[in-house]
Parts: structure tokens; C-alpha cells; sequence
């Protein structure tokens, strides 16, 4: 990539502020800016670097109004965000994407491959799989029989899929994600033993879905555990058997969902938080970090914090209020005692 | 698959409640009910289903009396979980066992494998392994030297085995588990920094053992890190070096277990809880989703819940507590007024 | 391995308690002390193991005096730990490294490797690769493009590190641990659904550097990841893009790290404990088990516990005092009556 400041406002529908002519050829951090590179700043708090970064453009937010001299060009756009998103997207679309499929790979006589696929070296697909137009298949993936894929779908190195599992459109899944591996069913016997339910069911992926790395999701027991549109898992994360994420759910790394739960539209889970089994979660409802939902959360859009998940506004008062929890019990102790001084002092006047 | 309500009533030991000829060729959860297939109802939760499923056998516990009509045939079993239990695995089981070694597998010339194995493309055996028979060896699972597996035990792809490791009878391993990574041992330095202590001991799992996806079992500094018999593990779970996980434990999800600790028989750890290190947990203790024992358990049989856990019953007390905390605080502030206003009152009327 | 309990003390600096001549061939636990093991004890906790073992050496701290006769032979040195991680080393050492490329590899021709490299089969090294000398590349490892790694690097079987990403030497990493897969970055557009922002960063470990299996380091979005000199991760540990983790810093299993943040020098995370994003955390600083750091650390060298983290100190009068809290609840219900029952008399005396 090689773009002038007036070149980048052109292409982002913005101004420039400062030379237009100044170049750059890479993006940086506004905090380890460097010559001939572009920065962004969206997060206030990043403020202060824009007065000594090395960067030579800054993207920012058309309302922004500099404290100080600032040396670099600034570029103003709607969303400063958005657009360095729009940039990004635009120099990794440069990159060839690979094609042709290895002569390392191992595909069953049976499974159907669209055109444009890549197939790297160690993967195997197996029997009865049936993959779209321009699938990345890195290197080292199994694919499980019958499973289906969408076009356009990547799947990074070691990503495993079990046997009839459907995978959408446009879907991402990173290293070592494991998508259908048995649901954790079993059946309790009366010498204290468990054998084992077989997991009859598959897993779902719509359309336009990213998982992280490492990150397992069961196949249900019967049915389906679905993933629907759109949503964004990231690492680590663990979706139990029969589950359902709704649609554009975003999930931070290490949350673990319990079977059989239901979980609605446009929700966000913070990082390592959780909600228990078999229960529903309403639409655009937040957990914070750490949060775990134990029963049911029915009103739509709201914040939930804390074990078991309390509104936020509760939890952050039960916390303050906990802190200061040592103080109470001095005073209450206190208050007895002058409670008993009086008492005291009163029944020795009466006398 | 293909049985007659009739059938079905035969195979499990049931009583026929509608049509005995009304047939079914798969599963489906009650909420899910579709014509020709069965459906069963355990958890009372579900009844409200049973009234409007359009499965058309559902299996249900001999005492069960519906509130209002129900359309299918009702299959009256013992214990209908059970039954259905019994029932997928009788189905699973006529799906044909895959066999045969792929060319396209690396074995060791001093590797020795049973009869009947499996063994798909790009796994490796490493010198000096012993595998039962019929194994199955998925695609791409890795075995180190001198790993000995027992007979009928499943690993599925991507699974790592760890030199010396031992594996028992009837186990199943799912996709990119690894067991026998180092233990986490290092000797810190007096300058700050750590040198690594070699872990020369291995992982022991015994019979009937099953690990979930990318779950961690770690080889011991020395002697062996243990899984005893029946043990259930389910996904993204660590355990340490050194640590015996006792007989018939089942661990949900994303459970942590810290070095050297020794679990009880017929345990129980709820999803994301976890135990410190070098500490006892007595048989049949049952940790509550998210508690983390931070101390030895001694009396066996109880439930945990929190952070450090404690008995379940104070947890709640406490969980409650804290929720009127904000309450309590005014209620003590209001009682210091009232009694400062009695004092000051009094010694007032005094003067 | 077989040496005397002359022979070892001569080699560890220390001197014999016992019988010299005896000898031993491995090691054992203390608690699973078998004849002709050597033992240690450093734990206190550990003594009572001592009087019983069966070991026939036991190494222990230079000062250790035993309360009860012990029948092994003791070797006293100066830091039985360190004596005993000296000796492992010694051991494990003696195993051959193994060195070759298989044939089963897949090496692209652009990429170069050192001398006294192993490359094991159904490993794949992408274009432009750099593999420095006596680097182990178990089996199943992926390696992408532009990958650099340096000397002594151990890569145990399903690694993956992604395009770009620079290892240093003398690093290990754990099998199905992923370095490098995209950060967790989506632009929310207007109607609710997320649009990927590139990530076009890398993730650098600087030399010494060991990481746990299925342990995943995600890439920066411009710049890097870094995880810096000596620094030693547990397994399942998730650390985010643009966080940096300085020198010498342990972090046991399944923590997790938001983005963009910094941690200091020789900090201690337990086991699942966590950072937000974009906070610093001072060097030194020591997390609990379970603790979060919900925002910046800037004080060194503290200890820190609970969610939010605050200091040790504080978390445990909170915990007692909650502990405590049905107990004062009680108290302040008594009080409020007493104070009522009180003014009602006075009230009435009053008339």
C-alpha cells in the first residue's frame, strides 16, 4: 500500500487537515507512531498520543477539536473507526488469496469440492462432504462425513469438524477450533457409575460467523446447536450441546454457555462470564465480564453483572457496599454499645 | 432406524398409552416435535411441550399424568431418560465401526497395533507405542513414544498423546485434547527469573475414561498424574501435574484443578469451577458452577458453592445478605440518627 | 540413570546423612517413595511423608531437622528444590534429541531451516519461513508464511503459528497452542451486525518463552502482541491482541487477558484469574486465583484478589466480614427494636 493524505480522504469521504501530500505505506498504534504510517483516534483516553505521535496521517473523528499543535496530517471522517476498518479491509484484500488444492491433502473419492477452493497439505475431507466456491482449507483440518460448507467459508490449520455438521456462507473459524465433538450426556446408574448417551444431533453454523481459536462447540444430543447469523465467538469459549446463540451475539474470549440454553439476538458476553443451562437469555442483553447468568433473564437490553448475575446498577452497590462492609460492623458494634450504655444509664436514674 | 410404538414398548420394558402401530424413524427434543419421531419428557420443566409436540411417540416415566390431552402415543416407561438412553444406542450402534490402516498414516516400524484398529490419514505413531484393538485413530491425532492404549478406546482428531502416557480400555478422547503436556514447574531464580524443572513423569488414564475437545492433562514432575476409572471430563478443563481425579468424577466444562491435588470418588464440578493446589476433596463433594475449593474438603457428600467456596446453604445466606446490603447500610445510618437524637434529647431533659 | 548418594551429594554441593553407598536409578513423590528412588522434601507440609517413604534417598534444605528417625539416606543441600530441578535436568538430558526431516513433511522451497533441526511428519513450514538451528518441529505443526523462529525452539505436535509471527530462541510450545489468529476486532455497524476489522499485526515471543497446550496469543491489529524475554504461560490461557506481557512474568492455567493491555515485569497471575483491556498493570504484581483487574494497577510489587480485584488484604476482611453478614444483619434487626422499644418507654414515662 502506498496512499497520500488527499488519496485516503478521497476514499474515505473526508477532509484533510495539515499537508495533503504527506505519504504512507503502513498503519500504526497512535502510541508507536512512525513516520510514513497512518494512526486512528477514537478512544478519548488515546487522546494524549496525538500531540506527540510519530505517525505521519492520524484518522480522526470529524468533531475532533486538538488541545495542542498536533504535527501529523489529520485526516477527518465520520467515524474514525469505521473508516481505518474500511482501510484495513481494503490493503488485506491486496493479499493474493491462495488457491489449488495439495497434492498432500486427502479427499475422499465421495466429497465434492467447489471451484476456487484451497486445500492445503494434511487435510483430510471425509466421505460424503460437500464444500462451496472459494473455501479455505488450511493446512491440517478434518472434515467430518457428509458436513456441509458454504462458499467463501475459511477454516485455519487443525480446525476440526465432526461428521454432519453444516457450516454457512462466509464463516471464519480459527486454529484448533473444534465444531461438533459429542455434547456431555450421560446417564446416571446406581452403583455411581455414568455410560454414555450418544450424541445423535449436529452443529449449525449460519452465515457470516467467527469462532475463535480453540473454541468447541457440541453437537446436540438430538436436533441441532445452532449458530445463527452472524455471530462472533472468540477463544477458548465453550458452547454446550442443544444451545442456541442468536443472531449478531457477540461473545469475548474464555464464556462458557450450558446446555440446552437459549440465548437471543444482538447479546454480549464479557470475557470468562457464562449463563447456566436450559434457560433463555432475552435479546440485546449484556453480561459484563465475569457474569454469570444462573436463571432466566426475560427483559431485553439490559446489564447483568457478578455470580449469580444481578443488574449492574445492583451489583456495582452490593461491591461498594461490601467494601465498606468492615466500617458497618464497627459502627453497629458501636450502636450496641451506646444502645447498652443508655440502657443502662437509664434503668440506674430510674432507680 | 424404524419402530413401531408397539416395538419400542417391547425393546424397554414399557407400557403402550394411543396407537401401537403409529412409527418412528428419528429423534427430535419435545420442543422440536416433528411427525415420525420420538420424543421423551424427564425434566418437569418441559411438560408444558408434551400438550403441543407434534412428535409422534414421546417417552415418558410410568407415573406421568398428563393435565390435559396429549396427541401422540405415550411410551410408559421406568425411567424415561433412561430408555431413551438405551434406545440411541442401540441406533448409534448400527452405524458401521470404520476399520483399516490409511497409507497416508506414519507408523513406526516398532510401533505394534492390535486387531481391528483404525487408523486415518496424517496420524502418527511414534516408536515403541502399543495400541489395543479396535482403536480408533482419527485423522491426525498424534502418539508419542512408548504410549500404551488400551482396546476399544476412540481418539479423535487432532488429539495429542505425550511420550509414556498410558490409556485405558473404553475410553473415548475428543478432537485436539492433549494429555501429557509438561506440568507447569519452573525454579525461580534469585535474579527473577525461572528455569524449568523437567517433568519426567507421565499421565495414567484408566478404563472407561471420556475427555472432552482441547481439554488439558498435564504429565507429572514424577510418577504419575491420574484419571481413574469412569471418569467424565468435559470440554477446555486443566488439570495439573500430579493431580488423581477419583473414580466416577464428572467435571463440567472449563474446570481448573491445580497441582497435586487429590480428588474423591463420584465428585462433581459444576462448569468453570475449580480447586487450589496441593489439597484433598472428599468423595461425592459436588463444587456448584463457578466455586473454587481453596482448601482441603474433609467431610464428604456436600455441595460448595463461591469464591473461596463455601457450605452451598451459606453461600446463599450470604448471596442474600449481600443483596440487602445497600438496605442494611441505611437502616444502620437511620439508627444512628435516632439513637444520637435520644442521647442529645436526654441530656437535654436532663439539664 | 544410576548414582549413590556419595555420587549425588558430590554433584549437588551437599553432604550425606545415611548410608552413601546406596543407590538409585528414578525418582518418586515422597509420598510414593519405592526403594532405589530419590525423594524430596522442600513443602513443609510434606514431613510427615519423610518418617514413612520408602525412598532410599531423600533430598532436603541443609537446616532440615527431623523430629523421628527417617530410614533413607538424606543428601542435605543448600535448596532441596533447586537440587532436585539441577538433577532432573541432568536426567532429561541424557535423552537424544531426535534430529532429521521426514519425509512426511511438507517444506515449502522458499523456506530455509538451520542445522540439527527435526521436522516430523505432517509438519508443514509455509513460504518464506526462517527456522533457526536445532529447532524441534514435532508432528502435525503448521507454520505460516514469513514465520521466524529462532534457535533451540521446540514446537510439540498441532501448533499452529500463523503468517508473519516471530518466535525467539530457546522457546517451547505446547501441543494445539495457536500464536498468532486474528484479535477480536468487529466494526457494529448500524443494524446491529459486525463487520471484521483486518488484523494486520503479529505476534512476537521474545527468547525463553514457554507457553501451555491449547494456550492461544492472537495477533495485533497493527503492530504486535508481545510477550517478552523469559516470560512462562500455563495452558489455556488466552491473551488478546496488542497486550503486552513483560519479562519474567508466570501466569498459571486458563487466565485471560483483554486487549491492549500492558503488564509490567515479574507479575504473578493464579489460575483464572484476568485483566480488562487497556490497563496497565505495574511490575510485580501479584494475582490471586480468580482475581480481575478491572483497572490499572499502579502501585508495584502488591498482592490483589476477587472480582474487582482489590488488595489481598482488603478482599479477605470483606470476606469475613460477609461471612459474617447474616450474623450482623440479625445484630442491626435487634438493635432497631431495642431503639424502638426504648423511645416507646421514654415517650410513655414522658406522659
Amino acid at each position: 500500500m502506498e496512499f497520500s493524505a488527499r488519496q485516503l480522504a478521497d476514499f474515505l469521504h473526508g477532509e484533510v487537515d495539515g499537508d495533503p501530500s504527506v505519504k504512507v505505506s503502513d498503519f500504526s498504534k497512535i502510541e508507536e507512531g512512525r513516520p510514513g504510517t497512518i494512526s486512528f483516534l477514537s478512544n478519548p483516553r488515546y487522546e494524549p498520543y496525538i500531540y506527540e505521535t510519530q505517525s505521519s496521517v492520524v484518522l480522526v473523528n470529524r468533531d475532533f477539536e486538538p488541545s495542542k499543535p498536533v504535527s501529523a496530517t489529520l485526516v477527518r471522517v465520520e467515524n474514525a473507526y469505521e473508516s481505518l476498518a474500511k482501510l484495513m479491509t481494503l490493503v488485506s484484500g491486496e493479499r493474493a488469496k491462495p488457491e489449488g488444492i495439495s497434492q498432500l491433502a486427502s479427499l475422499h473419492a465421495t466429497a465434492v469440492t467447489g471451484s476456487g477452493c484451497y486445500i492445503d497439505s494434511f487435510a483430510s475431507v471425509a466421505a460424503g462432504a460437500v464444500i462451496g466456491n472459494n473455501v479455505q482449507i488450511h493446512s491440517r483440518v478434518s472434515i467430518g462425513e457428509n458436513v456441509v460448507i458454504g462458499n467463501n467459508t475459511i477454516l485455519y490449520p487443525g480446525v476440526v469438524i465432526y461428521r454432519d455438521c453444516r457450516i454457512g456462507n462466509n464463516c471464519v473459524i480459527h486454529a484448533n477450533a473444534v465444531i461438533g465433538a459429542d455434547g456431555f450426556g450421560f446417564a446416571h446408574a446406581e452403583d455411581g457409575s455414568y455410560s454414555k448417551i450418544p450424541q445423535l444431533g449436529n452443529v449449525v453454523l449460519e452465515d457470516d460467523v467467527e469462532i475463535g481459536a480453540c473454541t468447541t462447540i457440541d453437537r446436540a444430543t438430538m436436533g441441532s446447536t445452532y449458530i445463527r447469523r452472524g455471530v462472533k465467538l472468540d477463544n477458548l469459549i465453550q458452547i454446550a450441546h442443544n444451545v442456541e446463540v442468536g443472531e449478531d451475539t457477540v461473545m469475548a474470549a474464555q464464556v462458557g454457555i450450558a446446555g440446552s440454553t437459549k440465548i437471543g439476538k444482538r447479546t454480549m458476553f464479557g470475557g470468562q462470564s457464562g449463563a447456566n443451562g436450559h434457560i433463555h437469555i432475552a435479546d440485546g442483553s449484556i453480561l459484563a465480564a465475569r457474569a454469570v447468568a444462573m436463571s432466566a433473564i426475560d427483559e431485553p437490553g439490559k446489564m447483568w453483572s457478578g455470580f449469580p448475575a444481578v443488574p449492574l446498577l445492583s451489583f456495582q452497590r452490593s461491591f461498594i457496599a461490601n467494601k465498606n462492609l468492615p466500617e458497618l460492623q464497627k459502627t453497629v458494634t458501636q450502636l450496641k454499645k451506646q444502645l447498652e450504655a443508655l440502657e443502662k444509664r437509664l434503668s440506674e436514674e430510674k432507680k
